[in-house]
């Protein structure tokens, strides 16, 4: 196992009535003029944004909005949240809505101190020193990015979709209230949960397979949320299980599923060069490609396969034959993302297949155009990711 | 399921070699004059203490001593440690052991700035306002006050055991390097199994039971702390095994296990009455109490009782028999104590029975001579506290 630090600040105001903290908490963590930035009508419509505005101006907090972010949020509208933190002294970033929201607020609040293009830090030029606290008011529960470190942007010139992580940029505290996902669509609540057992996968997909304690939760993690799925599909309002896929979603990707393990991450880093070519859901794209990235790594390790298939798909552990025990999971895993409405392939995320073309740029962006690999279970050089794309487009 | 804040702001540095990062640590956090608050022989004589002493010096971080911390850390002790914390100017306290020495570090730690008698706070009769910044060096996985928001100190006037609970005094950080408890003795070690799986009982046996991912998380952590406590048993060395315990000590305590649910509470304010007469290991206690108390409130829900049988001890699930599942739950629990040689009963105890004076007199100090109740799945009032402890004196 892998010595590790494990640090998660965040303060979780989790439940009914969570938003009616949020003008003390920013004024605990020092906030007195604030950016409130957010994606479209979803958080008007709903009566979130209004409410929060009514908050502030009771509380005396000034802010000044940003509205306006898309999913894989654009580098173009952060450097827009950039100059306006600037021009206006602004000291606090509020973040309402999903993770695309969280991750556009962390990078307005490291790049409003960096005195160069906040470009250059998610193309590793450069180190952030500081940060704007953040605070976020979560409405979609699937990134994980309120309580965690990364966050991911897209540049629309050339439509490269980067990561930067640092410590800096964990908020100070999220809002969390299960009601404010009733309204979910489907298709996103499933695509949720999808990036939301991913962010498990990938920590737990790991040759540092003697951290009992965190297989462990992590698998609980899986488990919980693959029984609260179909309930929430069937039943939108429910709010014990969209309670769980809540809490979930930030438990997978707060590093607790992680400690000791060295993550994968190869089937996200696929995945950001699928929506940033096709734009579509993270989610879906995970669900795309994982199937085809678990078979081809698997015989790098194949009791972790098995294990998960039997702790956590509730395979039958079919001792004389682990391959197919291990298999047997991967298809399970597959059933239930069809049973959600995912794809389990691109032709059925993006309605016909990739061609080579595309395989073959895709490939290139995600090796950069050099020698960079992915993936830690099994690395993956640059035609090893031609072939799980190949193998996905099937 | 209940509305929660959770908030572990407490940095954690988990490994090998994790000492080398006590003096940039407290650096980071604005220690610059520490108290280094510890036990007795054992952290001398591993070398630990010299070790930080030599590393200290090194980083030019003044600091004064303070050993003698005994287990049931006693309040005489904290206002020696507060009036040096005064006299001195301290601004960082350093604490190296287990529970004891961190609980003692704590209540020094918000007894210095409070005006009155620390022991007023543990008597309800005021409130913390700040606290001087604490480090903790674990040696003992058990208590989990590493991680938590509270501390437990005897007054030996009368020998009240008292706790006091404020976010004031979550460490800063927590150094844990599981090779610092392969010299712990087999019945240290037991006592310690037995604090962490009482932890996170206290939280699971809860009438809040439909918070699923944090039930299966609890039992994750209840599971693999009992699929190494014997592994240790036998070869103290082992530091894979070594390092689950120690992690899911902190995630016992730290509330990740009772985020949604209401704790209980009942068994641990039991035994800290006898463990205040008597002197004893507190996990030994707990092991002596826990068996009385489940069949003494198993009827308030027996379906909490068969998930625990079923999920955590691998009771064969008898659907016909709620009870009869419920109760070989219990009786493998007991099973398991005796496995590790943990007493589960107050004569295999303290070596002989409880005279009813004694079982009187602890029932009168634990209901605080007036109508205090204990328990929230069952409400124990004076008469039902004299009844669990009469149960366990057979």
């Amino acid at each position: 196992m892998k010595d590790f630090v494990f640090h998660t600040p965040t303060e979780v105001i989790f439940g009914h009535n969570a938003e009616d903290k949020i003008a003390s908490r920013i004024q605990k963590y020092g906030g007195t003029k604030v950016l409130l930035h957010y994606g479209g009508a979803s958080a008007e419509r709903s009566g979130l944004l209004p409410k929060i505005r009514e908050q502030l101006t009771a509380a005396g907090i000034a802010f000044v909005e940003l509205g306006g972010v898309v999913p894989n949020p654009r580098v173009s509208l952060v450097r827009q949240g950039i100059a306006i933190c600037r021009e206006q002294g602004i000291d606090f970033i509020l973040a309402v809505g999903g993770g695309s929201v969280i991750d556009s607020a962390k990078a307005i609040g490291f790049g409003t101190p960096y005195e160069e293009d906040v470009w250059n830090l998610f193309l590793g030029k450069g180190t952030a020193k500081s940060c704007l606290p953040i605070g976020s008011v979560l409405t979609i529960p699937a990134a994980g990015s309120e309580m965690s470190n990364g966050c991911v942007i897209t540049n629309e010139e050339g439509w490269h979709k980067r990561a930067y992580t640092t410590e800096l940029s964990r908020c100070r505290f999220a809002i969390m209230n299960p009601e404010r996902t009733f309204t979910l669509p489907p298709y996103q609540t499933a695509c949720g949960v999808t990036d939301i057992m991913m962010h498990t996968f990938e920590r737990y997909f790991s040759l540092e397979d003697d951290m009992t304690v965190t297989d462990s939760i992590a698998e609980a993690i899986l488990r919980t949320t693959m029984q609260a799925a179909p309930i929430v599909l069937k039943n939108p309002t429910d709010y014990r299980w969209r309670a769980q896929i809540m809490w979930a979603g930030s438990l997978a990707h707060n590093d607790l599923t992680g400690c000791g393990t060295v993550g994968d991450w190869a089937t996200h880093h696929l995945e950001h060069e699928l929506s940033a070519l096709f734009d579509v859901a993270h989610g879906a794209g995970l669900a795309a490609m994982w199937g085809s990235w678990a078979r081809y790594v698997m015989s790098t390790r194949v009791s972790r396969f098995v294990q998960f298939a039997v702790n956590v798909m509730g395979v039958e552990n079919d001792f004389t034959d682990p391959e197919g025990t291990a298999l047997r999971g991967i298809e399970r895993m597959e059933e239930f993302y069809r049973s959600i409405g995912m794809p389990t392939s691109i032709p059925e995320l993006i309605g016909r297949p990739a061609t080579e073309e595309e395989i073959l740029l895709m490939a290139d962006k995600c090796c950069r155009q050099d020698t960079h690999t992915e993936g830690n279970f099994k690395v993956l050089y640059r035609k090893e990711m031609e072939d799980v794309y190949r193998l996905a487009n099937k």
